[in-house]
């Protein structure tokens, strides 16, 4: 069994960067040879208590998510840069405490004006955490989320290969 | 008279970083020619809150920062960038939410191998919020917190000409 | 007297990206209390002594440049970055080696998608070298060319203040 | 047959840069199944002709590099960044340039400040042409030189079991 993890840093809960971390994940799901599992966390949900480093909740989902093969980490664009939400997640772990996940960052923004944001801000904080990020990231415009099976197409042809093969590494 | 900001993206109470924070408005006032008033925020102290939009206590201290002339951000390194912590508190700003302030910028970190990250993640936060950025953002690692006056002044040199001019633009 | 200088990285001789530049000049230098005079430079007339660095006319130009009050560094977009050319210019230099000049990033591209390249990689390079970037960058996609004045007045609005402010710093 | 390609982009020939890359090249060979046979390029050969586009032995190097299955590209940290003189042959690609290539960014530094330009700077320029990173980039300080073979060890027992699952991909 291969676990897939979702984690979406929006303060908009059920956002549409939510629902375009669930497509990347089935998209990634639809080419694995053993079926998936998916862990899906929408981090609004726990919000208040983000910041409470002792909270057996977080901390559990925090382990559950660094024990998955696959992860994908999803954030709007705000200030140019991903969320402080989706961040303050990430900063619960300690040194490398994403060692041996395969993980994906995604991003959506209202234009293209951010999207290396994806690439300079994201990326880097994942691979600090010591996941392996072997594709280039995904960014989606609110015009393209229209089309969105489409752009997750798109990206998964180059990408979806990389990161089948980082799960087996 | 001159308001100077503090914040402090912290999740320990009274940190080391808020520390620096603290030392570089006083550099600052220092060499104001007016006398200034600084406003102190640790943000550890709203951490449930942070994520809460409606806040009323943190949507006023949004806007006190806002009308500052000067504002000191900073974070500890967590990641290899700055917390999600204080990077919550800019994201509740709107579009150029900080424009006509001048900020600086501040990190700390255990070694000096993440410094760039004071350049590189939360100087282009602080751009993207329409604030002016006009010298080096000043980053201190744990051994120079020993001599830290020598720290803040050897950075004061250059930087502190440079934000006094932008004061007045 | 204030000296203005345009240094152009883009392989193409007498590029759009070198004309965007000239316009930035031109924009800070009708908001100088003083006349100004500018030095132009056009890397493409230098490429094959780029990286023979006792090439007596490079030395003397990068002596100029960090000798003017104001200088203007223009690239288009290459690889989402800014162009080899220009920072074989910018390596040339010595540490601090822009010490005390008022810096201007300026990039062209396509579309906006990497309109982040300014801030997170291009500035971070002028900072390094000492100097003061005290605005945003510039960042002109090729549909806005053909309205150039005016994408380079939206941006001299916030942008210019704070320029003449540093050159008095 | 694997190809390693070594690419260096460092003024000075025969470079410790070089050498790094080159340790980096041997590690990845000794954990292939398969021989592999090195394309090593030290840019310093080509510099008066990096900006002639037209230049027939670059332009076949180009082409070779982008045949290989892995490709090391590796840079001094001049100005807190790569080089132009690396960056300038990275600029001759065309749009995805080095797709179907497993590139591994290193840098080398004077001390550890510096270390974020492998994933802030030189890895988006490889993403973006195309190339995948799966592992860290390696960052070796002039402290490190000594014990270089330790130094790639360490960074070899997590990224080569990626590095070289990403060639079969």
């Amino acid at each position: 069994m291969t676990t897939i993890a979702v984690v979406t840093g929006n303060p908009k809960p059920a956002s549409r960067t939510h629902g375009v971390a669930l497509a990347v994940a089935d998209a990634v799901a639809a080419k694995l040879e053993r079926p998936a599992e998916r862990l899906v966390i929408d981090l609004t949900d726990h919000a208040p208590r983000l910041f409470d480093w002792a909270d057996p909740e977080l901390t559990r989902l925090n382990g559950e998510v660094a024990a998955a093969d696959v992860a994908v980490f999803a954030s709007p664009t705000y200030k140019a840069s991903y969320t402080g939400m989706l961040k303050a997640f990430l900063d619960r772990y300690g040194s490398n405490g994403l060692a041996g996940v395969t993980a994906v960052p995604v991003m959506t923004g209202g234009w293209p004006g951010h999207l290396l944001a994806v690439e300079v801000h994201l990326r880097p904080v994942l691979v600090e955490l010591g996941a392996s990020v072997p594709s280039r990231g995904l960014y989606v415009t609110e015009p393209e989320l229209a089309g969105l099976d489409a752009a997750v197409a798109k990206w998964a042809e180059a990408a979806i290969p990389l990161i089948t093969a980082a799960i087996k590494a």
